[in-house]
């Protein structure tokens, strides 16, 4: 017998009627022989429903108080399911954050869970209950409730499987598994059977919006095994777990891409030591989050330095550079909001050189120009004209042979 | 400075708007220098809306789960109060049953409170917070959460005031106050300044329905100053209290009138001892509940026996009753829907003979025929065709002169 950790998101628990199926699920999963820790997330509407009611009495709502607030989206669900498991002779019990101790810090909003106490959900697993707890809270030493941020429920779930050292953490989510690219872009992407956890974390950060990113880490941390699939078909999914095992591997994982930056450039900054700070620490002043980072020498004893920012916060960036530009006496300030970055992720880059000139080739026979690259150890990353995203992602993902079976264990 | 126990129940906060109104007043009170407990019940509707999920899941919801899943009504109330009271510089915090240990037994839906732990409350007190508690809920034993059944929040507010030895509990509710009787019936009903726990009582059970009766008991028991007031108007309200420093006051505090029941009648039974249990024990095993009780010797032998119950219950009543009539031998069996039940009461009757005899007269004055009579040490109850209801109240409001102010230290 295996001891699984099951996570339901927003959508998967959207209604009655859904419960209802994912009640249905357990039970199956149940029937298999498998104990059981299901973790839920407020139906899908009631925390932005929440979130309203906070707004129409304070307009900016935070702290303490917000979180006793949002925490009761999730324990409106637990309770749901559990009714819904218990109707169908499965005995069920279900468990808010504080119930379980689900200690966190005091970081109200989002906090970081620190320890969680597995004595009674073991108790319950031992009288043969299925256990549900609500994703997304916990509670701080003082007994105050608190919530991990949104997305947070995932995080739940992973820590809850590494402290019950669970076989595997499954998350149902509304697609099947992760791709190799987004299928809407490229008909013939291909769901991966397995990715590293660090090729996950490049893939959801970079606009492969499956998992949160808090819970990727966490899971990676602590080793536990994760698997995305579908809550509303059956299929294998995708498993995200360590690089071991893998004997043969494609090089790249897969392409990910995103619309939601826009670039900056600031040119013939005088180029003398301290300079990236004294662009950049206005930016981080202002509560503006910088993607990637270039820099380049000009010819004349100045630098050129280009960044990009999420979009939102264009006006807000170029506001605070034109300040900067004056100041260190630059030469021209510019920007772009019609970008796009597409990135190609894969561990197997490590080992292998040559990606990024076969990248660049792809790219420029296609005419497509690139205007920014960023590379890390795991993936290469280009900005190029946002009316060349697409083109771009199709002719990577047939560059690199996505659509194809990798050879080896992995493809089990 | 006084310690006051509030209570708003679901109209009173049923929106944003409404919860900012009562923000506003809970300030006004702490600027005359109170210190304030305030316990607040679900946004009306939302217990409602909450049952109709769970309704969908399981038509017959009930124990456990019922209570995570309702106990969130209130928790979403305490958390926007407390956002309100803050965002208008007044610190405050909000507390579940669970989180001050409102530490009740585990009837799931209906628990009754045993204790509760005033250490955490007393600390926010003295350091000058506002405390909002979750009313309607607490935890048991195991830390489980349970409810404490429709209309508990009363209840939680009464409790905390005498665990915390409050000076008084004031429960704001849509009317400002408990009346002579229904202002819908009598234009010139008065609001009562005072009137004793056991009056409140019996005008609740009959029909005035303002607080919960499980309340009024509780704060008749631990001698708990209990106040009724409008939570839309200013106005000092009915103080619910002891007798004591009532030198004078009127022998009738008010008129009580409902309409729910029905009246069943078993003719002709032999006069017998273990009659009334051989009728009344297949009704109460039948779960029904039963209000008035008269039974009559008849000429030959035999007993003539009517009750009264929920008008809801009649049917299955009546079913019953025919079943037994048959088993004793009973002559014949009738009832009838269309019946009121009038009750007046006062503490003065104690004292004070010959308020049945002028109730009597009024009546007849009037030729309303009564068709049962019961009484207790401070109230009369009588019977009358349902449709003589209206005239009956307004006959006995004016007999009994209950629009006038009563003479002596009450009237204060």
């Amino acid at each position: 017998m295996s001891l699984l950790v099951l996570k339901f998101g927003g959508t998967s628990v959207g209604s009655p009627e859904r419960i209802k199926n994912v009640a249905e699920r357990v039970l199956r999963l149940r029937g298999e022989g498998h104990a059981l820790i299901v973790v839920v997330s407020a139906m899908s509407g009631e925390t932005d429903r929440l979130l309203g009611l906070a707004r129409e009495i304070q307009p900016r709502s935070e702290g303490r108080e917000l979180d006793v607030l949002l925490s009761t989206g999730e324990q409106v669900t637990i309770a749901l399911l559990s009714m819904a498991l218990e109707s169908r002779g499965c005995p069920a019990r279900s468990y808010t954050g504080g119930q379980v101790r689900i200690l966190t810090d005091s970081m109200h909003n989002k906090a970081r869970i620190r320890s969680i106490d597995d004595v009674r959900i073991r108790g319950d697993l031992d009288a043969g209950r299925v256990v549900v707890v609500a994703g997304f809270q916990g509670v701080d030493e003082e007994g105050a409730i608190t919530t991990l941020g949104r997305g947070g429920s995932d995080t739940t779930a992973v820590a809850l499987a590494a402290a019950l050292k669970a076989d595997e953490c499954r998350i149902y989510t509304d697609v099947d598994g992760v791709y190799t690219t987004d299928p809407r872009v490229v008909q013939h992407a291909r769901r991966l059977d397995r990715i590293t956890f660090e090729e996950m974390l490049e893939m959801a950060s970079l606009g492969s919006k499956v998992l949160q990113i808090r819970s990727v880490e966490f899971a990676g941390k602590y080793n536990v095994p994760l698997r995305v699939l579908s809550s509303f078909e059956e299929g294998p999914g995708t498993l995200i777990t360590t690089e071991e095992g893998r004997v043969e591997q494609a090089l790249v994982a897969g392409i990910a891409f995103t619309q939601n930056e826009a670039q900056l450039t600031i040119q013939g900054v005088p180029d003398q030591p301290g300079v990236a700070y004294g662009i950049l620490g206005p930016i981080a002043d202002a509560n503006i989050e910088v993607d990637m980072i270039v820099q380049n020498i000009g010819g004349d004893g100045t630098t050129d330095f280009t960044f990009t920012v999420n979009r939102n916060d264009y006006e807000k960036a170029m506001e605070v550079l034109q300040k900067v530009a004056q100041g260190v006496g630059a030469r021209k300030v510019s920007g772009d909001t019609k970008i796009a970055k597409i990135s190609v992720v894969g561990v197997g880059m490590r080992s292998h050189a040559g990606i990024a000139s076969r990248m660049f080739k792809a790219l420029a026979k296609e005419s497509i120009n690139i205007r920014m690259i960023s590379t890390s150890e795991i993936k290469i990353s280009v900005v190029v004209d946002e009316k060349y995203m697409e083109l771009g992602v199709r002719t990577l993902h047939d560059t690199f042979e996505l659509e194809r079976e990798p050879a080896g264990p992995s493809a089990s």
